[in-house]
């Protein structure tokens, strides 16, 4: 049966491009109001493809952000049952400036198509679409019973699902769950990750003087806003890359002996990977592989920083006020919340002269997420994969955060099979974010081998 | 006949507050080439005005910036020259929604004109114009000659005016100069600014990976461009509010007993300084009085900082680039030229592994400037400026720069008499940038009988 189901996807290539184009088209950012017409597009979007595919009891579920969209095919009773998550919301897509084309109007460069979404995560999501869709017109059925869970707020850390699978978790009974929202270690290397990082988010806003003051005339009586946050932040780290922040590495879990031994097997070619960011050397927490660090470290970073006077020519001032965004990438075991307060607290303690500190929290606080590496679905998947790529899988331990993955776990007890398409230059989160179509035709076949494999565990 | 100049000035105070608020309407920004017409505009409105003051020779003269207006007045022949000098542009508006009123359509509140270039320098100069007018008007002579020299360019640090006073010296011969650009100290205090900080100004751009990456999938491997700034920007002073870039202090004119004792004779309340600001304790460098620091202690302020994500929600990406602006003011002897490679060359040392840091210079770089405070032209000041205020004249080291100054000296063998109209308050470089009109009104004719008193040395 599988034959059929493969001729048939090989057959409907380009017509699968064409529907991809049509989704990426909605300008989902989830994260700012201006976007919600755009978000609820995708949300209906991605309703209709289940649909089409054939799937059962399609229904949006709103919550206080973007809805839910749920489906099910249960129709094989002896069968086990998979939880499909993905996601149709997207990363903002700032610094617009540097995109090559509008990242709402797809366009294919080379084997590659490019829009906001290929790869994080419509592009992903829709590839399980499609080998369910190819099972269900060549054979009527599926493998093994299936449910797609798609919410629209994973780039804002999934403020609402969480309660949303208590409160649906009935409906939710599944064996395993299944995400597609990572990357492949390099072309034609199939991969799956079975480690991620956590997420915490704090804004801070640092207050001087009530307003901007003239930098000659006051400059040397009040303490500079931007002084107090660049003293505040640079204070966070020593020169070892270590964060200094008290308490802060207190429950991160080890790596074993073991493990650094499974990540030194993964190719990584520390030259290649300098020159694919223009860099002249690589930087972080001393003592760890850069593959270490990534995977089972923990980081702060600030993704945003700034005020007083950004424009054309120069102002002299001394300004009133100071912002920034950061964000730590957490591992097991630490726990978003404690990690929140903890941040807060200390940032909070460093006081300066005649400034004022506020700390709020982001909507995120994913909590990290490990999995046996031997686990049997891992096991089964790799099956599927393997034969698809002609290529044995790579296990990774990847830096990305997928907070709900932790959340399956903790609310529906299930294991999570992360299994992505985004190759290292899909451009995640960046300007010209890209999906790798031979990838794209690929991964669906060994998706629709996956749903198989798995489904005589 | 000074008596026939001050009833004219009383009696016309309503045609010249409907003069200035016209003055005031030109958006004279010339820092940023957006703003050239309104800038424009300014230099033609000055030559007007001047023209019907009744000056002779009014003419705009082009640079490579914005145009130069002269005007003179040479007709008493055994009396000295005064050159009156001003600026016509302004500083940028920026926060423009923390105005109360649009910048550029000035608004009366309570006692006071609101606008853009009210204090600095259109209304300041315009006392000048109206008290000269008055003499004109009353007398048909003026007790003194006079040459007005105003530039459209003092924010961006006059970057073309020495090259052009050096061009036109032989039509510039003078006795002394005179700018009112400054403050009084306070409400009814009328004060000469005896010295003035100089300035230096740089532009940084710290880059580091070739395009913004995702905090996740990379966060750990590579340095944080925002967080090298932070760290750069950091290391500049050591917690006692000292500038740690070797060398910057090794020209720095140490205060003389004296000069302590003529600071300290100035009425300083600091509860009411901090309250005007609302911070709960000034900051600076220890072993100086706030007024000492303000006057005779160089400083080194981010005016500004960005990079990353500022937008509504959270973006968890690791920038590829991160900016500041930075100025420094000055006192003597600092030479700007040697600071701004002092602190170019200290910046560029700083070395953080993957990160390239680029510096430019703003194009300012004005010398700090010092006057005794019991020369002969202040002397006599004095008498007109008390007489007027029956107060006292408070002698004052301002923090601000007016770089034009120490060119008066060099090219032109000038010292200048720094006489200010605006008050504390008057949020000069700030929203909602005012003039106080009682002081307008006294100023002009305090201005009226400086030019008596001085005609006499």
């Amino acid at each position: 049966m599988i034959h059929r189901v493969l001729s048939h996807l090989q057959a409907s290539r380009s017509r699968h491009l064409e529907e991809l184009t049509a989704y990426l088209t909605s300008p989902s950012i989830a994260a700012d109001p201006a976007y919600r017409e755009g978000t609820i597009m995708a949300a209906e979007q991605t309703a209709q493809w289940l649909r089409e595919a054939g799937m059962n009891s399609v229904q949006l579920y709103p919550t206080p952000g973007s809805p839910v969209v749920l489906a099910e095919w249960r129709k094989a009773p002896n069968r086990p049952t998979l939880l499909i998550y993905g996601h149709y919301d997207v990363q903002p897509v700032d610094p617009i400036d540097l995109w090559h084309s509008p990242p709402f109007e797809p366009a294919i460069v080379d084997d590659r198509i490019i829009a906001r979404g290929s790869a994080d995560d419509k592009g992903q999501l829709f590839m399980h679409i499609k080998a369910i869709e190819a099972w269900l017109a060549t054979t009527g059925e599926l493998p093994i019973n299936i449910l797609f869970l798609v919410e629209g707020e994973e780039e804002s850390g999934s403020p609402h699902l969480g309660q949303w699978l208590q409160e649906h978790k009935s409906m939710l009974t599944a064996n395993w769950a299944m995400v597609s929202d990572t990357s492949m270690w390099a072309e034609g290397v199939p991969s799956i990750t079975y480690g991620l990082r956590g997420i915490a988010e704090w804004e801070i806003e640092v207050i001087g003087p009530n307003r901007d003051l003239h930098s000659g005339l006051f400059g040397g009586t009040v303490a500079n806003p931007l002084e107090a946050i660049a003293q505040l932040l640079a204070g966070c780290k020593d020169d070892q890359g270590r964060i200094t922040i008290p308490g802060f590495y207190d429950e991160v879990l080890p790596l074993t002996e073991k493990e650094r031994a499974i990540l030194d097997q993964v190719p990584f070619n520390e030259n290649n990977y300098r020159q694919t960011l223009e860099v002249k050397a690589l930087r972080g927490e001393q003592g760890y592989t850069p593959l270490e660090r990534i995977g089972s470290r923990p980081t702060l970073e600030i993704n945003g920083l700034w005020g007083g006077y950004q424009g054309a020519g120069f102002k002299t001032v001394l300004p009133s006020r100071a912002h920034a965004k950061l964000s730590a990438r957490l591992v097991p075991n630490q726990d978003p919340q404690k990690i929140r307060e903890l941040v807060k607290n200390y940032l909070l303690a460093q006081t300066i002269p005649g400034i004022q500190t506020h700390v709020t929290f982001g909507p995120g606080g994913g909590k990290p997420f490990l999995i046996a590496p031997d686990h049997p679905a891992i096991v089964a998947a790799c099956q599927g994969l393997s034969e698809s790529f002609a290529h044995e899988v790579v296990l990774i331990r990847e830096g990305a955060s997928i907070p709900i993955v932790a959340e399956f776990r903790e609310v529906l007890n299930l294991d999570t099979l992360l299994i992505g398409f985004a190759l290292p230059d899909s451009r995640v989160h960046s300007p010209n974010e890209n999906l790798h179509l031979p990838t794209f035709y690929q991964g669906i076949e060994a998706l629709a081998r996956i749903y198989t494999t798995l489904s005589t565990l």
